[in-house]
């Protein structure tokens, strides 16, 4: 079992510390084999930007992601140039307040207002990212729940633990209306 | 020209922080083509955790960093694992105050007091990861200290940007001295 995961969207939006965590997630409490990375290039000034995690049950030895099982899009730029990555049959996220794919057999596409839930039930953007990673581990189960949750408490600044809690939640139940 | 940066410690000492803030200064400050990357096993749970950067002037096809032109090592499991990685003529720049390493030839290594400075300094050891990586930054030149700074006011939570500036001055200084 191998599972590449994409988190898109533009700088700022907080991509790299979503991809971390998941990868601290599945390495540290799931016990898998797990490789984290993001590659810099021309892109990242324009708002494409990515961040990857590899997901194995056995040692990764080419750690760069080729055929992404679940993606997350949290800009339009980066979907637009990102969705041709995403493997025959997998899932992408799309924060649906922001991102507008064509429909397609190729992939399953859930559509999700993360934007707007996150600003209202949160007041500010900043948890974006947690909101978006919480709705990806509902939606593939790519990790547990208890696992992403120690992660996140590992990674966010003391003092904004409850928050990021919150976060978790809201991406989980907008994750959850979705599938029902 | 490519360029690859290691940083070791254990969990918790924000490693992988220090090699994202590397990778955007490099990246989105100096134009260089960057990969920053970490793989966790089950050498992450023992002590020995690594964050990598890989900095170069063309596109980079292998992603995974090979031979380590300079390495920080801030737990002394880490140093004793991946002392083996850096290349023959590489840095080591280690935290004297817990690491120790036989001196060898085949290395340079530059031994700096960085836990202890840092406590005395700052009163914590919070911003170890950014002390070192300044100090990496000022024996390597591999960014520019312009571009490490931006890189910093990036990347850390709001509210703490004079306490890791702080921190930079402190990397800045003890390497200076050591290389006076």
């Amino acid at each position: 079992m191998k599972y590449e995961v994409r988190f898109s969207g533009s700088g700022g939006q907080g991509i790299i510390l979503a991809s971390v965590i998941l990868g601290t997630a599945s390495a540290l409490y799931e016990n898998k084999e797990t490789v984290q990375s993001q590659a810099y290039g021309p892109e990242a000034r324009g708002g494409a930007s990515k961040a990857d995690v590899v997901i194995s049950n056995k040692p990764i030895g080419y750690p760069k992601a080729r055929a992404i099982d679940a993606m997350v899009c949290l800009s339009q730029k980066a979907a637009t140039k990102y969705i041709k990555t995403l493997k025959k049959g997998g899932i992408v996220i799309v924060d649906s307040d922001f991102v507008e794919l064509p429909e397609n057999k190729k992939y399953k596409m859930i559509k999700l207002p993360m934007s707007s839930t996150t600003l209202d039930r949160m007041g500010k953007l900043i948890a974006l990212n947690i909101v978006s990673l919480s709705a990806l581990v509902t939606i593939t189960k790519v990790v547990s729940h208890e696992a992403l949750e120690k992660a996140v408490m590992d990674s966010v600044p003391k003092g904004t633990e409850e928050f990021n809690l919150e976060a978790l939640k809201i991406g989980r139940e907008l994750a959850e209306k979705s599938l029902a």
